[in-house]
């Protein structure tokens, strides 16, 4: 794997509470109990029925990055005002704690913990931030990448966004997230280069500019590169443009490899079916039209309702801003905390609003594959200790009990991996290839009702019946406790 | 000013196609040809009435690292497929152009040069992608912070967004950005540490649940620390969280500081009235009540109308993601170029939206005080070698033509200044501070009906009436050109 992003140090691009609530328990001694956090969102993006999970890899490079360098000590001293002694702790602080999570090109549903880290509470604490950081941004493009792909279906998707990405950051890692997700190509070289990923790119409308003529400008670009896609709407789409693609076309015969032509504004649709009716008039009926302009699943779906016949989409800014929903709401909540006997103890955080409650305590997630269809039959959530039962498994829904079901016939596919054990990296990276193909078998595996870009079913994650007795015990303490103090 | 980002080469931080259009004008000899771009956007976002700009000082820093580092020539060769010659070029390609632009902190409206650059084909087609990444998100969330900034009023705005960022430049760039547009404050330590913003925060429900026990949590915190802000939601606001906030105080008296408590979920209206009473009653009549839970401007402006007894605001997800709008448009495109006799063309680009056909050519933008009240009249366009009237400045709108105005005893400021001249940087950086304060004397000059986050008035951005008459004569000749072709 190769060290992409080289800062002094990314180890304060946390939260300053992080810092001083770790603090607090180095101060009170407790720094080094042993900590569960889950990392989860509640509530899957765009209204769609799975999301995909990405963002490992770079968490993987900040765990193993994460020390506070020479520079960030100095501003935590100087400008901030921690005491050396604080400070001498953060020097030799190291990850030593164990993280198990999900491959990236998973599955995942609302309330299933992706990462579950394991550690000491003062480092568990310290790498919340950058942990949400990374998986929320990557996770949302990989969904959103996914659904777009799923209209696009056996044509080619091709990430455009740089431009309008929110930083640097945001165009690399959401190109990456939407090659694993299944597009094919970027136009973004810098992640080409990182990560492999196809590049694909011809030219702009300034090219055309520049040479002022547009015959002149797809001339000279067919003479400087064997393939050419020309973008025909600089002027006039379908007076000059697509003429003009024609003509050098004809002019250049077998000296190019004529691949087809751009629309980039107006009428999609129209401009799509004049076009391809021009092409295979002037005997191009293997050139192809590429689109672009403000596309997302939405507009794709409804183009290819129209028959509008475009064969490659560039999207851009509504992929790589997740536009319609612009961030994932996971968060990471503390489950489980060492007790003064060092015995493990449940946590809870009580909400009003009834899907905010967290679910305490250190648990497994299986997905459960029906073995005479294999597809799934939904996710199960159970306590660390739980031995599932060989057949009948009682599967009911969290909030509306009623809504259950037996499954008999099944594999439970535990959905965790141990990443890093004791501070050690021991989980082997796949490559983006892997992942991607990852994804694929997971999404073949998925039933199409859940599938669908628009009101997918939901799809079932539930509880056992110890895991959701746990937490109505745990309800039950806070809420004495609330009474207690009224008295 | 510090290297923030460190990257073996951000040089192909680019979209293929540039690389590709710079292929073609190497091999038939047209990349050192002058050409001018400017960049701009045509709307303003959030249907704000005026946008502020953010991104310079990255920019900088991108053009001066601006070479292919040995490992983008390989790969460019390697895997892209380019030849030697090209890439003998590239290798030695420095940016050695000329870049006017605006100060951080400058209002800009739409079809406003923000940037305009003024070098080799090649180079200045280069080095698009890069800036657009750069100044669309920078300048956007600017703009949604002001926009946030101007209804919180003289309270405090602090930026907490960083867990919800699309990746982590846009968490430290996009606080850089909320800083400049006056939000008081950060949580993301690394932000501070770069650019010297105020960094702040104490503790999350984590540490509340760490300790199991409310009261000790608090205690425990305000044991380790003076300054004491207590999160009174993790179990129960009003039964719970603040009595115990108020017992801690107490017992502790001098010995803290009790700064006040947050409220992070429920109802923060009736949650911060109530919350108020109790402090009050309790003799903490100067603490402070914080707020936070996906806050905007919208909320804000809501949660004050009813009366919401909160003084400090802290706004994540839907700042630093721009959550309503996830993208500015701003594009880049080329003016003027030049022609076989070494002398400058105007270039346009024709749309059937009259809104995105380009305005040719070399110009100069100015802001029109008046005289007698030191406001802005509006912005004005005009030819690169124009010179404006001592008096009587009529100003007319460029597609509306009949709304006019003339102005008589005003200054004309020019907008922009030069960054980099012939390739070397002759701008003196301010510091964050100078753009923080220039950006508040630019909106003193700006009437409060341009500012209003509802339904602004429009403000002028006109063209002089050579540029408005050159535009006219560039478009009719395209119109020429296409009439010709279907002869």
């Amino acid at each position: 794997m190769k060290h992409i992003y080289h800062d002094d140090s990314l180890t304060l691009h946390t939260d300053l509470y992080q810092i001083n609530m770790t603090e607090t328990y180095w101060k009170d001694g407790i720094h080094n109990k042993r900590a569960v956090f889950e990392l989860f969102f509640r509530k899957l993006p765009f209204g769609n029925g799975y999301a995909v999970f990405a963002g490992l890899e770079k968490v993987i490079q900040y765990i193993q990055g994460f020390r506070f360098s020479e520079e960030d000590l100095a501003y935590l001293k100087n400008e901030v005002g921690y005491e050396d002694d604080f400070l001498s702790y953060l020097k030799e602080l190291r990850f030593t704690g164990t993280i198990r999570g999900m491959k990236e090109g998973e599955l995942v549903f609302g309330n299933e913990a992706i990462l579950r880290v394991d550690a000491p509470l003062g480092e568990a604490q310290l790498i919340e931030t950058a942990l949400l950081n990374i998986v929320n941004y990557q996770t949302l493009i990989a969904t959103k990448a996914s659904r777009i792909k799923q209209v696009v279906g056996d044509e080619v998707a091709m990430e455009f966004g740089t431009r309008r990405a929110q930083e640097m950051d945001a165009a690399i890692w959401g190109t990456r997230a939407a090659y694993l997700a299944g597009f094919e190509a970027t136009s973004n070289v810098r992640a080409g280069k990182l990560f492999g990923i196809p590049v694909s790119g011809t030219h702009a409308h300034s090219m055309v500019q520049a040479y002022k003529d547009e015959y002149t400008a797809f001339h000279k670009y067919a003479e400087a590169h064997k393939d050419c896609v020309f973008l025909v709407d600089t002027y006039d789409t379908l007076r000059l443009g697509v003429p003009n693609a024609i003509k050098v076309a004809k002019e250049l015969g077998d000296k190019i490899n004529f691949i087809g032509i751009r629309l980039d504004s107006g009428d999609l649709a129209y401009l799509s079916k004049e076009a391809r009716k021009m092409l295979d008039e002037a005997g191009f009926e293997k050139a192809k039209i590429f689109a672009s302009s403000d596309l997302d699943e939405y507009t794709i779906i409804n183009l290819k309702a129209q028959g509008a016949k475009i064969e490659s989409w560039g999207i851009g800014t509504k992929l790589i801003t997740a536009y319609d929903q612009a961030a994932l709401g996971a968060v990471y909540k503390i489950v489980a905390i060492e007790n003064e006997q060092g015995e493990m103890e449940d946590t809870i955080k009580i909400s009003s609003n009834p899907d905010k409650v967290t679910t305490p305590g250190m648990k497994k997630i299986y997905r459960i594959i029906n073995n005479q269809n294999n597809h799934a039959e939904g996710d199960y959530i159970a306590m660390e200790d739980e031995k599932l039962p060989e057949r009948r498994l009682k599967m009911f829904h969290p909030t509306h009990t009623y809504i259950n079901k037996v499954v008999t016939n099944y594999t439970a596919k535990e959905l965790h991996e141990d990443i890093f054990v004791k501070g050690d990296l021991v989980y082997e990276i796949p490559c983006l290839e892997e992942s991607r193909e990852y994804l694929k078998q997971n999404l073949n595996a998925l039933w199409p009702e859940y599938k669908r870009t628009m009101n997918p079913t939901d799809y079932p994650v539930d509880l056992s019946q110890k895991c959701w007795d746990n937490k109505m015990k745990n309800i039950e303490e806070v809420k004495e406790k609330v009474a207690e103090m009224q008295e």
